[in-house]
């Protein structure tokens, strides 16, 4: 057996399962070894932002890593932005690079770059195999060091002699470290804290947003009176009508500052201290009040949600219901915001996935959508545009039977546009709705934020009219059906018409 | 004036008037400055590969460096891969990647990564500014080294603080160190060499490529009877009719060792060791004889034209006439590479730029296009695919009134597709040719040549046509228009055409 056999049998016997892969010639034995071995499921993408977006948007339905397949160094630098957005969000991910053979790389052949270099910017593990006979082991380490909590991306380099030279040997699974529990004298310590009946704040992230801990931490907050949110961005959200509704911190500094004002307690149950996504002349960088103390019910790789229940259980306080918002009819006239999501609610078809970059024009659609069906809300968690058609690729696959309905800012969506075709070549049930505004909109808001004058130049470079993409062209490129729509009538025409079918459709939604 | 507007004034005042630009919020003031400081073109690409290749092709074609403007660390990693190619093709590159305020990256906020880290990989220069007063300072510096033999990507990295602080103060260019003469005794000893007359060859790469040097070459070997040729992937090689011919090493393995049999004294002129560009089990890493003496006329950084003039004047050998081929008559019939190559180089404009990024079907185009019209010859130089379509709108910018043709395998064009759009908002002379085979031909070789056996799953992940990808509507989506060949004699209509007018036109060459 070669090393690439024994490193396919090693991934499928640690429960990896689904490869989203853009090889190169470095990676033909892994590829041939795909052949020998059946069981891994292979998605290609045309473009490494897509592979690995995709790896990201899987593991985050599927609750388990994917492995991805890239080529060489560049060609992990084309996955890097949405690799640093999976580590943001703590997703596992195996991220597999084929690189040039041992023997070769002091050659300084034309591709050869600093692979591993590039690697550590955004993996928790990092390892360049060397032998034949140990690859298997490396990846079983690759996969424990993925799952590991909170979940990490984990890249193995793979020198291609590696993978073509005989002596493989398949590798049992390795345990990953789970969530810890979290310690009984912090929880009984926070439980103090609540009780001095000061204003307090629960900042939940991970795991905490899921169904159950978001109904614990309600069941906390109705004892104490501590108020509860989430962070600006999550990883995967569970909402909708039937559960309990759980507000997020705004992005703009001021709304944020003002959102946290007067509170005295800032408990963070698997978030990170609340900071503004960029620094303002003259705004602060914190976004909590200078005289609040910070408090850690869990980090994030504890057991938050675990810890939300035994806190819950101290109060000795029952279920609370949820309150039951009425689903909306859909909006009628022309296209705004707050119309959109309107409809948005009024359609969603249950227990769809809800894949949120729409940024400018999106930024009202979470609190619009409470009272939609129950559905998951996943966000671009890192900052690095151009997450959400291949994260909704990857969470199509990773949520097979559920739509995934995309909230799609243009500028962003065109970093990635590439990931349509695998939608259409894996015939994934993803609704695409791209907010065509033709225009950077959020940097024209940014160039005010900073204080800086928008002239005429600036105005340019934030322009997309000239020529304006053509959104139903590009998707019928990539093999996408799509349409444009200028109402809300025909919005929610094509929005029942994509529910009651499978496959990809993509919406232009014109802005006026 | 605060930092940013220091830094365009810096700029300008350094020779740097061309920017390619995929802005964010930590740019804002940098953008800003642009409207107060006139004479800085700024060109938008929708995502950073392009603004990354687009920028080595500017400099390729203009002898001077542009500046990127890139968002962040993944903004910087989504341009790394075409980086890199610049990096293997000595481009200068003034490469700013703005970045998180100095005070605010601490925090950690979601975008911030290690923007340095990233950077050095691809950068002889790297440096992140501390200072608004110094940024100009800075700035004088990156340019000097980007434009210091034999061309550097100099990254510099921009914290929002350090540009929007006062305090900016404007910098005098620098002196960049230009190509060393080579020393007088080293072109004795290669005389000395080629005197004994055992079988020589000179490989040229950089400025030993354009047109005099080349011109020079050919009187060396014509008094010694060594032989020339050129690398696989060369940066600029001027040719066609009238010009000298010169062969270029092929890219296959055997070939390639073919090619160079024989050889006892190999003479590089700016040349690196040619080496395999993949390792193969079984397969030699160098490409030359183990018996043959590797000698250096001229490094990379050394004035290999300057030397090859000073041997060729040592030979006493007077210019030779360059061979006048024919210009061949457009074929007629199906759309083979032969017939395409033959109608290309009937119909190529004078002084026409042709980026190959051909691959697979483009093998044989640069031997069979020798006797076309004058004409600059530029490549993919480091193996990241994903560089013709941003090299090409680069180029064009850099080379403005010539015509740029670009040979593009189609699944190398999807890496960066984004690039048509900026031609057509820029209005740029390219024809973009695409060889469009439905597949990632080069790896099905590949495949074979690693010794590994095609299998259902491979040709699966090789294969383009479920569903296939409509090149025409892809162009027309990013505003560039398009039209589908499937004879010699629409596409020579269609060359034509797109000779006698002005703008972008993409023809997808259906290869059956």
């Amino acid at each position: 057996m070669n090393g690439a056999e024994s490193l396919v049998r090693t991934l499928l016997a640690s429960g990896i399962d689904t490869c989203f892969a853009n090889p190169g010639t470095s990676e033909m034995h892994f590829v041939a070894a795909l052949d020998r071995v059946p069981g891994m499921r292979c998605v290609l993408g045309l473009a490494e932002g897509v592979v690995t977006g995709a790896a990201d948007g899987y593991a985050r339905m599927a609750g388990k890593p994917a492995a991805t397949l890239l080529h060489c160094g560049p060609g992990l630098a084309n996955g890097l932005a949405n690799l640093h957005n999976a580590r943001r969000a703590a997703v596992p991910i195996v991220n597999l690079v084929g690189d040039q053979a041992t023997h070769h790389r002091p050659l300084d052949a034309l591709l050869t770059a600093d692979t591993e270099g590039w690697a550590r910017g955004v993996s928790a593990w990092t390892r360049t195999a060397s032998h034949a006979y140990a690859v298997g082991a490396d990846a079983a380490a690759a996969v424990a060091a993925a799952r590991s909590a909170p979940g990490n991306v984990a890249t193995l380099i793979l020198p291609s002699d590696v993978c073509w030279n005989q002596g493989g040997v398949v590798a049992r699974p390795l345990p990953a470290t789970p969530p810890q529990a979290v310690d009984e004298a912090v929880i009984e310590a926070i439980a103090r804290v609540l009780r001095l009946g000061e204003p307090a704040l629960l900042l939940l992230a991970g795991p905490a947003l899921y169904e159950g801990a978001i109904a614990d931490a309600h069941r906390i907050a109705a004892a104490t009176g501590a108020r509860l949110m989430a962070p600006t961005f999550v990883t995967r959200l569970e909402r909708g009508q039937g559960r309990h509704d759980l507000a997020k911190l705004p992005y703009p500094v001021e709304a944020a500052v003002a959102a946290l004002a007067g509170i005295r307690h800032l408990i963070l149950v698997g978030a990170s201290e609340p900071v503004a996504f960029f620094a303002y002349p003259g705004k602060p960088g914190l976004l909590y009040p200078p005289g609040a103390q910070v408090h850690v019910l869990a980090r994030p790789d504890e057991d938050g949600a675990g810890a939300l229940a035994a806190l819950a259980a101290g109060f000795k306080v029952r279920a609370i219901e949820a309150v039951a918002g009425r689903r909306p009819e859909p909006a009628r006239g022309p296209i705004t915001a707050a119309a959109t999501a309107q409809t948005l609610a009024a359609l969603l078809p249950e227990n769809a996935v809800v894949v949120d970059e729409g940024l400018t024009f999106g930024a009202s659609f979470y609190e619009a959508m409470t009272d939609a069906a129950p559905h998951d809300w996943l966000q671009l968690t890192g900052g690095a545009i151009g997450d959400g058609l291949p994260l909704s690729t990857g969470a199509a696959i990773g949520a097979p039977g559920r739509r995934v309905v995309t909230l799609q800012a243009d500028g962003s969506a065109l970093y990635t546009v590439q990931a349509l075709w695998t939608q259409a070549r894996e015939r994934l049930d993803v609704t695409t709705i791209v907010f065509s505004n033709r225009k950077y909109a959020i940097l024209i808001g940014e160039l005010d934020n900073v204080g800086a004058k928008v002239g005429k130049t600036a105005l340019d470079l934030f322009d997309l009219t000239d020529p304006a993409l053509d959104w139903c062209a590009l998707a019928r490129g990539f093999g996408v059906e799509a349409a444009q729509v200028q109402s809300q009538e025909s919005l929610a025409d094509l929005l029942r018409h994509t529910n009651s079918r499978r496959g990809p459709f993509l919406i232009e939604l014109v802005i006026p």
